[in-house]
């Protein structure tokens, strides 16, 4: 050998076997989504909060497709820091495929979010035109991107509701990171996201609801869009800003008389 | 009491009454104002540069509502890092109400624009829908954060412009800061702001003008707009660079002959 | 006037008075002072954090005088971004004399400890040697700046302990901040600190802790001191971790048979 | 001289004579360019990573533009950190009309991309409405900035496909950089760019495509546009993920199949 | 119920049981650590560079205890996100304890290196005192942290080598992370660590080493410090910088000589 | 070939010849340098401002051997981002040896100070243990680099003072950088640096004085340095600050009396 020339090493693999997969996971009852269709991601963090839970926004994926909104249980992929050994001998995008990234878009069901931790990165593009016109046709409804996909001009084509970080021109093992394993929890900017919870996206971004409070989460938070309903009818009349936002006791008591004549 | 468990003590409060506020201040003669609609953002905050004013761009929020164009005197709104003592035994919602936050929407006058200090925060809604619906009843024309607001699927149908760093699904108080202070001087992103400043706000960004320059560079920015026109025509012609932008000697002395001839 | 020349114009200043100032303030009981001096940041800010305060580590400064610590009522400067405007026609150095910068100094009292707002700025030397000097003859023990100080070469050999963002050799004018009030509410970091309320600063950072929950604070650290003695010397004879750190019920029972058995 | 004051001091400039500028350079062969304008930055950007070149995509100007593409040869522009003792003694404004950004204008050629380096500032609006006209009418087809322009309200409606950090009204030498040097190699984010080199820039963002490699790279990448449209006609069809993309070995026999049929 | 009111309410738990705990594994031979010993990370983080593995500095958590230097296989700990939901119900230090903050240090050998997925975080402090006092008890030899410790003042009497992104006073789960997993893969800043993996730590940082790849560094990482020494030999005698180092052919020529001639 | 497989594939190299370098240029009187040696970077950051230069503070790099402090003209070295196509078909140290990094350390002069343009990098070693053993055999008296060095552990053994963002284990070219150029204007941080300008570091850090104002400095600034002696004289003694720092009239006549009174 040459003097440190390690050019025609093949290195030795770690012990492992990738992708690194979860159990699966059982879908919402659809009567759940369907109710949480009428909660925006503002009510949903606001009734979480109260509740006890501060950190279910994403902060950081901007929505990309304005004005849309999606519910639903959300499929995790997870990337990790990029370890050149176990794709040693490979090319990379050989590689791709045997990872989670082709493997959890086989896994995709109708309604599902594909949620992704990416470390905020913006060089590393997750996907691009080519899985998400396969996720869409597996019936997938949103994705989620803690960093960034690839193919922007082709994919708003597409026109799956998307939250990203950014977008980039390099592939999904190009850069710094690469697929590392699919239905696990993962952390989403700082959101722990489970597979099986809900997400609600929309322009204010992404929120994350444990699935086992979400039935807590619907009821309260159908019953607070039903007196803002009534507020923004008193303000606009010109109505006390203290009294009606949010109601006061007098408020709350002029509401319930009008919630009785709604019916 | 059990080991080390608070849960149940009410804090006591910090020896201060919130909210803080500032005098009332004094709006600009609305001749004023109509002057300086003509004059653009990088206009004045070039114009502030040769009188030795350095900072004057609102670095961080962006436009939010492409096209629009606003100019009025500054109302200010502070946020500080939460103090949960100053809230110990309420709920935060209510909070807000005794805060600088209920308290400065009622001092807004026809023509205003609320200027507010957020430390650049990504994860506080510093207002929502209710609150812009309210701001607009009043008259305000413009809203610059330093920071978040929430509800934009439903602000953006208001159509108040908006300069903001992002938007969150927060509330006012749900995450590291709170309302404070309102007519107080802030500090919206590195620019001091002194309730009655004029803000002149546009596709390029906000810039805050001293209300007692606004005046001065009134008389100067339109005579520099106007020798722009000129500029602009000369170099669409296809004349030197270096003598039509900016106007040298020669330059200047065509310029004043055309500006003699349009009369 | 030459065309757009305004280097001879005196910019009109602003409708405010500098420095702007707070109100006196009460220093603490000395005995309240004492007790604190047996409670670490850490114990501190843990207890605090129970009793449902989440801001109170003043994350950023850094020790720089290793070892050092000082227990003491905040004296508060706060730095605003720069206004030319109110330095019109002086030069820099005696704009600073006329601002909150000399008068803070000359409300030191002994025991008081110095915190400064100044927005993590890294180009900005709030205070050098001089004042630096003058701090220590008033008898200020201590200094935290969300900043920068200069004249490092100088102070490290006053030894009066500090907690900086870092050193730089620009003055506290010359770059995008400058000195504008003092003894009033500041956010340092993001900790909001009101004249009076008590710093807590060692190795681990600088911890806030509000005058009015300060005896509360005592009483519990100084039974959590106690308890974490005991720890010690079970884990450090082998003991159980889980039993020991922080006490279960059985290790609670052992810890009170020890502490009687101590008197 | 009054004590320490040197406002009547006219520094002594630097042993440099600014603009530096390099040689001039070679335009590309218009079927080179013709051919790359079928290939999109994220095929570029993939395809030089395999053969090696890890860092062409120049992260952080954003498509100001939507849905514009541009290819062509860069014409380089260099920033540097303010020394305001090269100007001393004169206006800013005449500073900059002596140094490389006037210059750089001039020697712009038809199909040109300006690219320029700014250190990913957001203060400095390193061109404006003026240049940008001047700019189009040499016949320059797009621009990429690591920093900002200013006069966005006007710049958006000359057309001119525009990828850049953001927008200020502040002017090019107003804030801490100013320019230096053009038709030199530069760093525009983290990719170095010699004048001639091309650029593709679309949605997914600017990729630089060295000149000497650019024939390799458009032979290789068409083949790849073209079997990428295969793989999605049969992804279309709900073919097998990991046949089709990328193609295996069977599926590059179907393909090669294709293609013979299609001629 | 009062409205909104949700201070009584103990959230329903996940569906998963923590902490999660990967496989144990084997520690190396004591052999190859010995001759690890005599590789610098900067020798270490060269070699895989050439074998082709880029990301094995751990770039972010410093040396904190100058001139330490440790070898050893990584013991890793994973935190994520905070999710109050799983917490619902206790206080938070007992939830630690039900961790994998408390477990993962039940599982340490003599002769491990702790290695900690933080996400960089500086408000969290992943351990304190009473952790690291028991770790060095089990044989623990060093602790690298994306993220911070507690307790620092104390801490630096045990003396355990370590490295951090600095010290907080805040415990382990008093902000936004909390004890998740550990004995699984992690990101500890942009590296990933799968348990078993050697770690080199000294002052310039800590370097992952591959368990696989460990011997082959050995084998060569010994050589090159071997021509080194005789480089720094041939320098500090005035010798060719481009012949001695790195040396090229007939500098190893040179070299082999002076080996010979050393046995 | 295979598809798409560029393993033997040597990228053809750009049109352009490395390493780049400048005219050499000529060292400063002996006497100058003997004078500023009187003077702190504060002093001479702070005078400097006062003639209008505001950008003379190299903000990042930090001093790694404290209580030093360096005084001398600068050469130059100028990192850049990396091309594999210049390295194309090398190793990448060899490449190395063929750039500015060997190349400007045969420049070196006695009383020289290394600055290095890194753009703040924290993954990139610029040099190590050899070269700076090199470097300070040829009489280089301090480095200051705005990345990285590597090899720390050897490197504090040489002495050498030294200013660095950090420490890395990595090579000088083993990540997004590599050295391109010397004895060229540089950006160090937000400073330009023209080979033979003076760099004054001590432990606030490193500031660059402009080669033809440095007489100018040093003539003022000792007589700044005097009267500071007095002001410090003074404030020991409980004087007025107001009066004694700055010296106000009255102030500066009494230390006019007291330097007679010296003589």
């Amino acid at each position: 050998m040459k003097r440190e020339d390690f050019s025609n090493t093949v290195l030795p693999q770690p012990n492992l076997q990738l992708p690194i997969s979860g159990p699966p996971f059982e879908r919402p009852d659809p009567a759940l989504i369907e109710q949480l269709q009428q909660v925006s991601s503002a009510t949903a963090s606001a009734m979480l909060h109260k509740m006890g839970m501060r950190q279910t926004f994403i902060q950081g994926p901007l929505p990309r497709t304005p004005g849309k909104k999606v519910v639903g249980p959300a499929v995790t992929l997870q990337f990790m820091p990029q370890r050149e050994d176990i794709a040693s001998g490979l090319g990379q995008e050989n590689v791709e495929k045997k990872t989670a990234l082709w493997d959890v878009f086989e896994t995709v069901q109708h309604g599902d979010i594909l949620a992704v931790q990416a470390f905020g990165d913006l060089n590393t593009g997750c996907m691009g035109e080519m899985l998400v016109t396969y996720f869409k046709g597996r019936g997938g409804i949103g994705i989620v991107v803690d960093g960034c996909v690839r193919d922007w001009p082709n994919i708003q084509k597409i026109g799956t509701p998307l939250w990203t970080r950014g977008f980039t021109p390099n592939y999904a093992s190009q850069s710094t990171l690469f697929p590392w394993a699919y239905n696990v929890p993962i952390a989403c900017s700082r959101v722990t996201i489970i597979p099986g919870d809900i997400i609600i996206a929309d322009d204010d971004g992404a929120v994350m609801v444990p699935i086992n409070i979400a039935p807590l989460l619907a009821k309260h938070a159908l019953e607070h869009e039903d007196w803002e309903v009534f507020s923004r009818i008193k303000l606009a009349e010109g109505g006390d800003l203290k009294k009606y936002y949010p109601l006061n006791d007098e408020g709350w008591k002029e509401y319930e008389a009008w919630r009785e004549a709604q019916r």
